[in-house]
């Protein structure tokens, strides 16, 4: 086989293995310890963010391990070989307590928990923040777009912006943050999502006539075929060609399915497309629009009352643009039998120690108040939360109830929980945003969703500060 | 074996294997074509490009075809199984002229030249914009970086924020623009690359005493140590812990390689650290930064004078911030016996018709002038170049040569060329680069580097204008 690319122990930071090195040689590899994954800014300077990737990650993780290439080049580059023996039989072996993939998350309360020796859990982190901070940032932003485009149909046509193979996993968390379908036809096949797509202008200037192009295509695929009307002029030509070709497929007994518009005034040219296709009495024929769209130009489209059925995103949603990353990290809470934190000088990037849980808290109508809050794992009574930062601000939570939100979902290396299809994270991901409030869902200025530590977090933190300090 | 991703035939939009059935049911589907790949608008505002991607495109074609689940998945989807027969034994058997990786590069001007069927060269439009794109916006985001950090080190921090596998190749594109080494084990194994670290902050929280966790680590690896110096307070405890360790090191006979600073005022740090440092006698220690890190932040630490030796650089690198895209595409330029063109109502998105070839200008002292050509392929006398898109607007040539830039790499579907390393790669961009008066590689407002056609180029273009409009 060949084009291969397979994740396996070095598809991590090298510091991750000189470190674990480090930790063997003294005998120390198997200390319990405990890291937790979260971030600290929301994205694209929304209210929420929607959590991405955690399938992915149990399945590698599940089959995760170093082959003979890894070694060998461990052994060449100066690890030592009872470490290297050691490796040759390393399997992930860890706990993963996890949100539910699609589930909205927000800033410093732990998405992700993961516990484990202080080797596998160290080894593995490269991989988690990896796959975690880009389906998470990109599935934020595919339902950014979800939002704003209402029912209309969303397509993935960005595998050409992609970064290279960075595509695989957009398409996916495309789907999770609300997208309909994908042009990308190896995630399609992987991930169970419809693929979809139209033709190339390529396809159209390869023929001396325009509607040659157009009515060959048709014949091909006379049940799925939309036809691209701008190669030469969208209104002059792509048009009455199109409506000439959907008359012919009539007679035939088939329908053409929709044009798509890809350059020029999207917002004039639909409206003018749907009156001339309006006129030729094919109102059923829909109408696309792709070109650097993003939840702000579809915004504008649809404030215009621009006719558009469906949505091909590509570039901003498969990069993640203006972002193009999440600040999402993983960070140690506990090791060598004892809570553990880093300190800064910044206070919003000290950690928070030892195991945690988090809930999500509900009125006594289970209406959403807009509150997490961070406990320590196992604490029961929950009356008031703290500000995270500032040690005077505090919120009561009378007559509140919480959700506990991470679950278990590896255990001793094996997966506990069934995996789930992209379509069934992302019915869940509707659910969960639907429960959100419309003020955290604005693009300008959101509401800002409060995250909070309980009495017990908070009085271990400052307690190690001060030791710290 | 598992955790294995193959690019196989369906790594591509679905459009392109719908167009394929098309061509492939009225039986032209061996008619010969030309598609140019080409950007329109340089990245970062800057000047130039670093091209980039196309040894492991070639590998990939070389390698390219459709498995049993690719067809089995498209039957299912409706593919003629007269279609499916064919692509069981599909190949990519076409022609490739590319410029050579890592030459520089600039707008309008074709990059490289796929020539075959129209069913192979379109198949394959999606993975080479997909490897392309992305490697040439990294590698160029690399050069903009090396240029500003002159000898010091740089090296590719960024797997933890890059887009999931695209860290695979973004760190091979990183060295190719000019970096030292990479933290991604895997590619530097598969691409050759040095592989560097450090330590993370986990390790020193893991210990109850930031020194124990230092000299551990010093024992561990004293070759190879660079210690990380502000999990607690840099200058209070990180710094001192530094020091004592450093000589406790010099007593076995060892020696600290480094310290890293990441967090807090790195211009500020690095000068208290290299006077501490020296001031133990320890000016052979060298001081590595990290934390948010691009061009822009390392030309002013360097205009203050940072003493900094080494920079590590993560996420704006591996994610091509602030583009986070190139803009590259695939034209048709030929096809079916004839010279093919796409107008637009944008008139610098009207394509160039036709088999091309591009030169760079040289005056009579083989200085570069600034200037590439376009030309009909076959073309001799060229003495003058046209304005792309003014076409009131020429340049004389008198007395310059031209280099031609695109070279066969590729012929029925084998490659030509001997496979370089990444850093071969890097040692001809550079030669490149040096070549490149210092004004194109500014960073405010660049001199713009003219791309002009030759006279029967704009010809034939200005015909195939006039024809379809």
């Amino acid at each position: 086989m060949n084009n291969l690319f397979q994740i396996t122990g070095t598809y991590t930071d090298q510091y991750q293995l000189t470190m674990a090195q480090a930790y063997f040689s003294r005998g120390e590899g198997e200390q319990k310890s405990i890291f937790d994954y979260f971030f600290r800014k929301l994205p694209y300077g929304g209210g929420y963010a929607i959590f991405a990737g955690i399938e992915n990650l149990l399945e590698i993780l599940e089959n995760f391990q170093f082959n003979n290439d890894d070694l060998e080049f461990m052994s060449r580059w100066g690890f030592d070989s009872a470490f290297i023996e050691y490796l040759k039989n390393f399997r992930f072996k860890g706990s993963i307590y996890s949100s539910q993939e699609g589930d909205i998350v927000f800033p410093i309360r732990p998405i992700l928990r993961v516990e484990g020796t202080i080797i596998e859990t160290q080894i593995i982190e490269t991989l988690l923040l990896n796959i975690l901070n880009f389906q998470t940032l990109i599935a934020t932003k595919a339902s950014r777009i979800r939002l704003i485009a209402g029912n209309r149909t969303l397509i993935d046509f960005g595998m050409r912006r992609a970064h290279g193979l960075a595509s695989y996993y957009a398409s996916r968390a495309a789907i999770i943050g609300g997208f309909n379908a994908t042009s990308n036809v190896k995630s399609g096949m992987d991930f169970n999502i419809p693929v979809s797509g139209t033709m190339a202008h390529s396809f159209i200037q390869s023929y001396d006539d325009e509607i040659n192009a157009f009515r060959h295509f048709a014949q091909t695929w006379p049940q799925n075929c939309i036809l691209l009307v701008d190669t030469y002029s969208t209104l002059k030509k792509g048009l009455p060609n199109a409506i000439k070709v959907a008359k012919e497929m009539e007679s035939r007994g088939d329908r053409l399915k929709g044009i798509r518009l890809d350059s020029g005034d999207l917002a004039y040219l639909s409206k003018k497309s749907r009156q001339l296709l309006d006129d030729a009495g094919l109102n059923y024929v829909k109408i696309f629009a792709s070109n650097q769209l993003d939840e702000f130009v579809i915004k504008s489209l649809l404030e215009q009352k621009a006719p558009i059925d469906g949505f091909g995103v590509g570039t901003s949603l498969v990069t993640g643009q203006p972002d193009a990353a999440l600040d999402g990290v993983y960070k140690l809470a506990f090791a060598f039998g004892k809570p553990r934190i880093k300190l800064s000088e910044n206070t919003a990037k000290t950690t928070l120690p030892n195991r945690k849980q988090v809930y999500r808290m509900f009125n006594s109508k289970q209406e959403l108040i807009g509150a997490d809050m961070v406990t320590l794992s196992g604490e029961n009574a929950i009356h008031e939360m703290y500000h995270p930062f500032d040690d005077r601000k505090r919120m009561s939570l009378k007559n509140c109830t919480g959700e506990p939100l991470l679950h278990q979902m590896m255990d001793n290396g094996k997966r506990t929980t069934e995996p789930k299809t992209a379509f069934e994270i992302a019915q869940f991901s509707k659910r969960r945003l639907d429960e959100l409030p419309q003020e955290y869902k604005r693009f300008d200025n959101p509401h800002n969703y409060k995250v909070g530590l309980s009495g017990e977090l908070r009085k271990e933190r400052n307690h190690l500060i001060d030791k710290h300090c």
